[in-house]
């Protein structure tokens, strides 16, 4: 194994910030204070607490920073979010979501099912892109809530949340939209209010603050039950003594990422196109999972036909890259990516498919070095694959 | 105000431990792989994962590490197992606990009464005891759930667990059994083999862990539904990212807690001795607000008659010294708190009742400190009280 990690797995987690840790430390330190005391030792987290509320605030756009709600991870704000809102809206018991979101929103959406629920899982075509006409025609009077992820995890494909918003409001201005907007924090600018969306989640760690905290987004004209009930905290939204230290964590990583919005528009985004033209071009059987526009700038992942995909994640992780096949999330599982399978990618890439995902810290040195061992790993597992008769014909056709 | 900072309010939170810190900051740095992932970078924190749930079994004595549960907070821990455990007896409508619980469990309760399940609230006596009599009548056919604090937040008054649990099994041997350990955790040793207990949760920051963190321990014939639903985390009983730093940092605190656990028998309890006895001895409307036994070493609720507590604490607050009027989690409500109320102690000192609570990084200096400031400021707020008819019959008769 290789002593230098290159570290092209930001879509699973991501390094925490030096500026982010720093903010940290001084409330895991000496400002230990419960922010819910009255006596002035505690005015320092309770402070640090509303800076970071209105930090974050700034960060989506919010109109007012008492719509924002600490949680505990991505999981937990959709899991909040979506079952919340759907406790204060009893009497309805249709609701939408698509085929390719995160597992935290999908399994939220079977469990539902189960519970009486009718659900739309709306589909998606060959780019990933969403069937809108399908999202249009599926809204009734009954909808309680659309939930619909901002950026594929796995592909990194855009939504056009704005019209999404329209489509929902014009056929049910009563239908609530909740968006998973984990993909995007730090990718690309958040605008909840431009958006027109009623639920917004974001998790931390997705953009270098640590894994553990996350942020839930409320509009001030959605109510919701809490999901952890308890004390008074959030509002009564979000029981539990609150984690100053990640709070404060997330509140600068808001203001890092807000920073380094154009950085990662132009310099990440060259990056990955640097690294996903190489591996096009200099690699026959491998294959774009997605059109080109409409993604996220730090995401791209690519089939490598007619070989398995663990075989090259293994490869890569012996030269100290790490990429994944998929969500972290499903990881152990052996089914192909329910993503994928979504967007019908022919199963000669399904199970050889790879997702690279870049950050401000990926450099140019580390696309070059994959650029120039991957056509190596490829070949040695295209002599291991069972169908070299395929192999040699995709070759022929891609050097006519 | 103070500079310097006299913390006795080890029950609200808790500063953190250097050494957890210590532990923690690889995961907040370099360490910062998604532990659910496939490569070898991975694996530093996965392994610290699975090294972090053994120190839980050993300090719970658990029978095996699969039993424990990482949550991101004691609330979490008692809705994951309370609401967790009913989800899986949905034909059982009767469940107990207690009148003087933490809110994280007695709003759960009250959200279950709605949702139609018949509750019964457990009382306690004028020293915060549990009515082990009227809990074994409660006990019927029809009871899925017992609920009882290990030790109550605001008195530290220990129930009897053991016991508890025989009382319970031998009523109904299906009846499951949540305890809240909060309070407990680094104060007295946990065995919840020996004290037979289904399920107990724990939360990090009340032992010198961060707050975000917490422990919810369900044994092997135990089954629950998940309250964060989405990935497989935590063998699919808590979806989310593992907060790593954290998760390290309870382990170590498990850790350190076991090794101090004689420190507070002894020398905590000493100092929590010589606070109570100066207040009592030099406070002529001081009085103990629970019987001197059966108490976790570190905690005194004393109540001061015919005087405002809110007026002590801001004294106190001046002087740099933090203790509180009950529950951090209940701040901010002008009610006096429903132990103390379950309690009924006299309201004649209900209002003014303060809870001091220690650790191990109290000093002898501290408490002089206290003893010395006491009487002072008691003097001064009782000369503010309406009562001094009172008052003065009070001294007399501690004079006589």
């Amino acid at each position: 194994m290789s002593d230098k990690i290159i570290y092209l797995d930001n879509n699973a987690t991501t390094r925490v910030d030096d500026k982010v840790l720093e903010s940290m430390l001084p409330y895991l330190k000496e400002e230990y204070a419960n922010p819910s005391s009255m006596y002035d030792f505690a005015k320092k987290s309770s402070d640090a607490i509303k800076e970071a509320r209105v930090k974050v605030r700034d960060f989506v756009n919010a109109e007012n920073e008492k719509e924002i709600i600490f949680t505990s991870c991505g999981s937990e704000s959709a899991n909040t979010g979506i079952r919340g809102v759907l406790g204060m809206h009893k009497d309805k018991r249709h609701i939408i979501t698509t085929k390719v979101e995160h597992p935290c929103v999908l399994n939220v959406y079977k469990m539902l099912e189960k519970q009486g629920y009718k659900v739309d899982y709306i589909g998606v075509n060959s780019a990933g892109e969403l069937d809108l006409e399908q999202l249009s025609e599926a809204i009734n009077d009954d909808t309680a809530l659309v939930s619909v992820m901002y950026a594929n995890n796995e592909t990194g494909v855009i939504n056009p949340i704005e019209k999404i918003s329209q489509i929902i409001k014009s056929k049910n201005q009563n239908t609530k939209f909740y968006v998973d907007a984990v993909q995007v924090a730090g990718k690309i600018p958040i605008d909840v209010q431009a958006c027109g969306v009623d639920m917004l989640g974001i998790s931390g760690h997705k953009f270098h603050a640590p894994k553990g905290v996350g942020v839930l987004y409320v509009n001030s004209k959605t109510i919701i039950t809490p999901l952890i009930i308890g004390g008074h905290q959030e509002r009564g939204k979000r029981a539990g003594t609150e984690n100053v230290p990640y709070i404060v964590g997330i509140g600068t990583a808001c203001e890092r990422a807000q920073e380094f919005l154009r950085y990662e528009a132009t310099e990440v985004k060259r990056l990955r196109d640097k690294l996903e033209n190489g591996i096009l071009k200099n690699i026959y059987n491998a294959r774009l999972n997605t059109g080109v526009a409409n993604r996220v700038p730090n995401t791209s992942n690519i089939g490598f036909e007619y070989v398995e995909g663990e075989l090259i994640l293994l490869h890569l992780s012996d030269k100290g890259i790490c990429a994944s096949s998929g969500s972290a999330c499903t990881s152990g599982s052996l089914e192909p990516s329910h993503v994928l399978r979504a967007m019908n990618v022919p199963f000669t890439a399904i199970h050889g498919s790879i997702r690279f995902s870049l950050s401000k810290y990926t450099t140019e040195k580390d696309i070059d070095y994959v650029n120039s061992v991957m056509p190596g790993i490829i070949e040695k597992i295209r002599n291991l694959s069972p169908y070299q008769d395929e192999l040699a014909e995709l070759k022929r056709r891609k050097t006519l």
